[in-house]
């Protein structure tokens, strides 16, 4: 990230304060930072019990911040932005799934805040599931378009939060990677919970494997919906892939191959050990 | 469970201390209760440490105990079941993940120990995954054949461990719904694994919910191949609901669908909003 001068902002405004906006707002006034947020009313009441000032509308929470970010739903980010793109010239990021300009709905040309995605979050939704503790550790896909001005406010944003790791990368590079390392397991997780819900055997015998791998099924659905819909080319293509998969190690467990099943196994097994961190 | 004269056992004896046998061990010894065990060199060496007995053969593990639990492989277990049966008159339990004595490679006749499985465990293997929290509100699927004295038994056993819940099912019924509940799940999370490893993008990139949804496929093949192997008609059924949902839900995703596919994802959100517990 390029070094420019760079003085932290006093007041951080905040559109959308759901699991992801209402978790920045609670981390950044634990560190003492002005937060201001604007969010509907469900998220509004919440944040106030919080203890984070909101305002009545998107442009009064705007005005007088140095650094604003919008945490919307994809369905509302191209409006939310023109909004604060007539209201301020302090940088403007967003944390949406997806990055791509068209893919938010963006017409060519047009002014599109930079994507800063966390991959963090949570399969609970709105303020209720907000913990300021949720970007410890997180790695952040900054769009490589960003100014040096934007670059750095993402950094101070991102690194005081404690995200663990910043990473450049163009919109579409971005997209394509969380088809597969986000949306794909989402999708996957949704996918084993029907196909077991169909078979008449209950959530409650889950154990504690059966609950990791199907944990993202308890999901929201509309926002989901409109990332995969705004992504989904390279997300049918990681579902191929996935099928391939589930077909490959159905033929070989009917057939007894042993060979090919353990082959897929151990790549499979190697990868994810190479994750890291708490596994 | 039938009531009947029960003397807690004095001494338990455990073939195998693995990560459930030393799971067991570990609790069991916790809680005052002698324990003898058994295993191959590299978890009786860690258990010895760890201030577990072991026996140089099953036979002197055997021996003086009141209980006995069999935790080794599904490959193994008939070869111990022998050899025990032999040896006691005492209750004798399994903890296999299959419990139809065909899949377990019995012949028919011959005597079979009682299948009590838990639903819990891990992707850990060996002793060194042990943990005498294992069973903490597990829930344990014990044979409807078990005689009063063995249900007494594996009844004292598992609330000893600190088990939620003991269900009385017969070996078919069990086996039909650990395809589904624990089967799929650790198949669906290697698949799930095996997808994204082949796209390139590092599993170190993942965020909390794709570390959840690929956790299982930590778990090691060796053990697996054999559990699936036993099962392998009810896990091909499981696969290929898993393989429907995923092409519907592809087809729902590139063809636009959005009532489709909120009709499969509301399925399985409150599907899986059911299990309760931690979720």
């Amino acid at each position: 990230v390029a070094e420019v001068k760079f003085t932290p902002p006093a007041t951080v405004a905040i559109g959308g304060l759901g699991v992801i906006g209402g978790s920045v707002a609670l981390a950044l006034k634990e560190r003492g930072v002005n937060v201001v947020g604007f969010a509907g009313r469900e998220d509004t009441a919440l944040a106030r019990k919080a203890g984070i000032l909101t305002a009545e509308t998107l442009i009064a929470a705007v005005r007088g911040a140095e650094l604003v970010l919008l945490a919307v739903p994809v369905r509302v980010l191209r409006q939310a932005s023109i909004v604060v793109h007539e209201t301020t010239t302090a940088p403007v990021l967003h944390v949406a799934s997806v990055q791509r300009a068209s893919s938010l709905g963006f017409a060519p040309g047009e002014w599109v805040p930079v994507g800063t995605h966390p991959l963090a979050g949570s399969h609970r939704s709105g303020f209720a599931g907000a913990d300021p503790q949720m970007f410890r550790g997180a790695r952040i896909s900054v769009e490589t378009r960003a100014s040096a001005a934007e670059r750095a406010a993402a950094q101070w944003l991102w690194t005081t939060l404690g995200a663990a790791k910043i990473e450049l990368r163009d919109a579409d590079a971005h997209d394509r990677q969380v088809a597969w390392i986000s949306h794909l397991p989402q999708l996957a997780s949704v996918g084993l919970a029907a196909a077991i819900a169909g078979s008449g055997e209950k959530a409650i015998a889950l154990g504690p494997g059966g609950r990791d791998a199907t944990r993202l099924a308890g999901s929201r659905f509309d926002l989901w919906r409109e990332i995969v819909g705004a992504n989904a080319d390279d997300v049918a293509k990681a579902l191929e892939a996935l099928e391939a998969e589930m077909r490959s190690m159905r033929e070989a467990i009917v057939g007894g191959s042993d060979e090919a099943l353990k082959k897929q196994w151990e790549r499979a097994r190697a990868w994810r050990e190479s994750a890291g961190g708490k596994q």
